[in-house]
C-alpha cells in the first residue's frame, strides 16, 4: 500500500533555510581572520536572515530534476547566490542610490559601518561568492565544464546584461516619466536574472537537457517578475514591522512601479496571471516539483 | 651562424599593449547596448589607456614557459585581471573612500558619471571580469578544470584576504601611527595579491608544475612590493603630468607609506633590493625569462 505524503512547505522552507544558514556560517570567513572589520560587515549583512529565496529555488530545482543527492555539493553554489544578492542589498542601500538607513529591520551596513566599509563590504561579497563557485574541493561530484557553465551563468545574470543593467535604470529613472517597458525592464533585470539564474543553476547542476531548461527558465522569468511586483504592492500597504522597510518608500522618492503605473488591483492581477503562467511552465514535470510550484503560490502570498 | 638578437622591452610592452587594448576593446561591449551609460562608464575607466602592467605579466609569464602558442585563449583571462584593477581604482577613489578627483590624468569615475553610476561601473567591471573568465568560447585549448583553478586564484587575490582585506586597512589606517608590518600588509595585499595573482594566472594557464609556480609567485611578490614602493615614491616626487595623479596627495591625507616611514632613499634601495630578490627567484629559468627580468628593471626605473 502506498502512503500518500502531504507536501508542507513551511516545513520545506524552515529545513532548506537551515541547511542553507548553517552553510553561509560555514562558508563565509568569520572575524578572526584580518582585518576582522571586513568580515563582521559582511557577516552583519549576509546573516541578518533573509528568506533566501534564491538558494532555496536553485536546491528546489534540483530536486525537481531528481538530483537531490548533491545537494551537498551544489549548497556552495546556492550560498554564492545569497552573497550576490546580500552584496547587491548593501549597494543598492547607499546614500548615493536609495539612501536607505533599515534593511531587514536593522540598520544597513553603511549606516553600521560606514559608507567605505558598506562599499568593500559589497565588493567583498560579490568577490567571495567567485570564490565559492571555483572551490573544487567543495563542489565534489560536479564536472568542471558543468562548474563553469553555471559560473557563467551567474556571472551574466549579476552583470550589466543583468541585474545591474536593471539597478542603473532603476536609479536613473527615479522622479521621471517612465513607461511600462521600462520598468518590465527593470524589474525583469534587476530582480529577475538572478531568480532566472538561481533556477538554471541548480538545474545546469542537475544536467538538465534543453528542453527541461527552457521550461524551468520560464517559470523563473515569471515568478521573477511576480515578486517583484508582489514586492511593489508590500512597498504601498505592508507593514515596516513585518517588511522590515520603510512603507511608502518607492513613493515618495518618485520611483515608478507597478502600483504606481497600474493600481494595485491591477498589480495583483498581474501577479496572478504570472503565477498561473509559472505553474503552466512546469506541466510536463512530474511530482517532484511540487516545491517549486508550492514556491510560485508563497510568493504571491507572502507578507514581507 | 646563430644571430643574438637583443631585445628591446620598450617594443615588446608596446606590442603586448596594442594586443590587450584591442581584446579589451573586443570583450567589452559598447554602448550601443542597453542601457548604454553603464557601458560607457566602464568603458571610460578601462579604455583610458593604463599601463596594462598586470596583463602584461600574464602574457609574459606565459611566454617564459614556452606556452605562448595559447596567447589568444589567454587574452580574455589578462583582460579580467585589468577589469579588476579597473574596478578598484573606480572604487579607491570615490568620495567615501580616497576622494580623488583626477585619474590617469582625466576627471574619476564619479566625478565624470556621478556616484552611484562610478560604483555600478565597478562593480560592472568585477562581474565582468568573471563572465569573461568563464567564457569557454574564448578560452580554447585550456582544460576546465585549469580554467577553474584560475578563477579561484584571481577570486582569492582579489577578495578579502587579498586585494580588499589590503584597501580596508588603507582607508581605516589614515591619519594613525601605523607601524611597519601593517605597511607590509597593505601593499602586499591591496597591489601584491593581484600582481602575484596575474603571474600565477599566467603559469597555471602554462601548466607549470609547483616548482615553477613557487618561484615566479616569489618573483611576482618581491615586484608587487616593490611596485608600489615606487608609487608611495612618485607619489612624493612624481611629475603630475606624467602620473596623472595629484603629488603629495598620500601625505596631505596622513597616509601611511614607504617614504614617510623610510624616508626616500631608504625607500628606494628597498626597492632595488627587491628586484634584486626578483631576478634571483628566475635563476633557474631559461631566456625565454627576459621580459619578466626587464620588467622588474622597469618597474624600479618608472615614471609614471
Amino acid at each position: 500500500m502506498k502512503t500518500e505524503v502531504s507536501f508542507c512547505l513551511e516545513d520545506y522552507l524552515k529545513i532548506k533555510k537551515q541547511a542553507i544558514d548553517a552553510a553561509l556560517e560555514q562558508y563565509l570567513p568569520g572575524p578572526e581572520n584580518y582585518p576582522p572589520l571586513i568580515f563582521q560587515a559582511m557577516r552583519y549583512s549576509l546573516l541578518s536572515g533573509g528568506k533566501r529565496i534564491r538558494p532555496v529555488l536553485c536546491l528546489a530545482t534540483l530536486e525537481a530534476l531528481g538530483a537531490e543527492s548533491l545537494q551537498e555539493s551544489v549548497l556552495p553554489v546556492a550560498c554564492a547566490l545569497e552573497m550576490i544578492h546580500t552584496y547587491s542589498l548593501i549597494h543598492d542601500d547607499l546614500p548615493a542610490m536609495d539612501d536607505d538607513d533599515c534593511r531587514r529591520g536593522i540598520p544597513t551596513s553603511h549606516k553600521a559601518f560606514g559608507e567605505d566599509i558598506a562599499i568593500l563590504a559589497g565588493d567583498g561579497l560579490l568577490t567571495e561568492a567567485f570564490c565559492l563557485l571555483s572551490n573544487r574541493k567543495l563542489l565534489v561530484g560536479i564536472p568542471p565544464e558543468r562548474t563553469l557553465a553555471v559560473i557563467h551563468e551567474i556571472a551574466m545574470a549579476a552583470g550589466c546584461f543583468g541585474m545591474i543593467g536593471g539597478q542603473v535604470v532603476d536609479v536613473r529613472s527615479e522622479g521621471m516619466t517612465v513607461d511600462e517597458t521600462s520598468l518590465y525592464y527593470i524589474h525583469t533585470h534587476k530582480t529577475g536574472a538572478m531568480i532566472v539564474a538561481s533556477i538554471r543553476a541548480g538545474a545546469l547542476l542537475a544536467g538538465a537537457g534543453s528542453e527541461a531548461l527552457a521550461a524551468l527558465s520560464l517559470y523563473g522569468h515569471n515568478i521573477g517578475l511576480m515578486f517583484q511586483i508582489v514586492d511593489d504592492i508590500l512597498n504601498v500597504e505592508g507593514d515596516k514591522s513585518t517588511t522590515g522597510k520603510s512603507t511608502g518608500s518607492d513613493a515618495s522618492r518618485g520611483k515608478i512601479t507597478f502600483p504606481s503605473l497600474f493600481g494595485v488591483e491591477m498589480s495583483r492581477e498581474k501577479a496572478c496571471a504570472l503565477a498561473e503562467q509559472a505553474l503552466h511552465a512546469l506541466s510536463g514535470f512530474d511530482r517532484r516539483t511540487e516545491p517549486l510550484r508550492m514556491l510560485a503560490r508563497h510568493i504571491i502570498e507572502r507578507k514581507t
